[in-house]
């Protein structure tokens, strides 16, 4: 069972620019600390800004920060703003061409779990995901140069 | 968010054998049935053999069925069977590297999610999956030849 690495990263990126809030990160930075290719995190920063979780300052200077108060950022809602699908397996998508799909109990089993799934994450707040991590990003070594 | 079709095709496997109790299916119905690889789906029915969830009749007129009584094939076991991993996301397998990990937050509401998600699908047993789909059955096509 997977989560996209699109958003693993836009999770991490979030977490980051949550620790590092007195300041304008850059996307360099971001992906000189997670150790992540400039090129895919621009993606994902391009689809954070796009989806209101984070904005962009221009210019010499400029950065990113976040949009909104970590508080007013929902987990669940990250989520599914990034992942590119929420379909579980392929009976989800529309175009299903599988002969049990006129009935199936699956999809309703796996449909109920992931309303689970999710419930659990629309508890939880970027705020939530932040505090002890305060402490990690306190031992992370210098960037050389 | 994904399952990977490893046991996309696991479950409906199952739901097809459970739907047939009463004869050995082949491996080649159930491919021509869903429309997928034989070899692909020879894979999947080897794991869900391993896993004791569905026997092989060997010989002439030989082919499968269930193992056990489908009240006795709980949902949330054939996925942490037959998934390759539960790893949501990178830092869920070892060696991971993030800078974030040692006192990462968003892990543990993943892991949270994740159990919640499995909680509802132990709640169900390949029995819950079948009924209705016994009418799907009734309306499949016959296969050509």
């Amino acid at each position: 069972m997977y989560i996209t690495q699109h958003t693993d990263y836009a999770l991490r990126a979030l977490i980051y620019l949550g620790t590092n809030d007195d300041r304008l990160v850059t996307i360099q930075e971001i992906a000189e600390r997670f150790d992540v290719s400039r090129n895919h995190l621009m993606k994902v920063v391009n689809a954070l800004i796009r989806a209101g979780f984070v904005e962009g300052v221009r210019g010499k200077g400029g950065g990113l920060r976040l949009a909104r108060a970590p508080r007013e950022i929902g987990v669940g809602d990250v989520l599914r703003q990034m992942e590119p699908g929420m379909d579980l397996v392929e009976c989800f998508a529309d175009g299903c061409q599988c002969i049990l799909d006129p009935s199936c109990r699956l999809k309703v089993a796996l449909s109920d779990a992931l309303a689970a799934f999710l419930k659990v994450l629309d508890g939880k707040t970027l705020a939530d995901l932040l505090g002890k991590s305060e402490h990690a990003i306190l031992k992370f070594h210098p960037l050389p140069g």
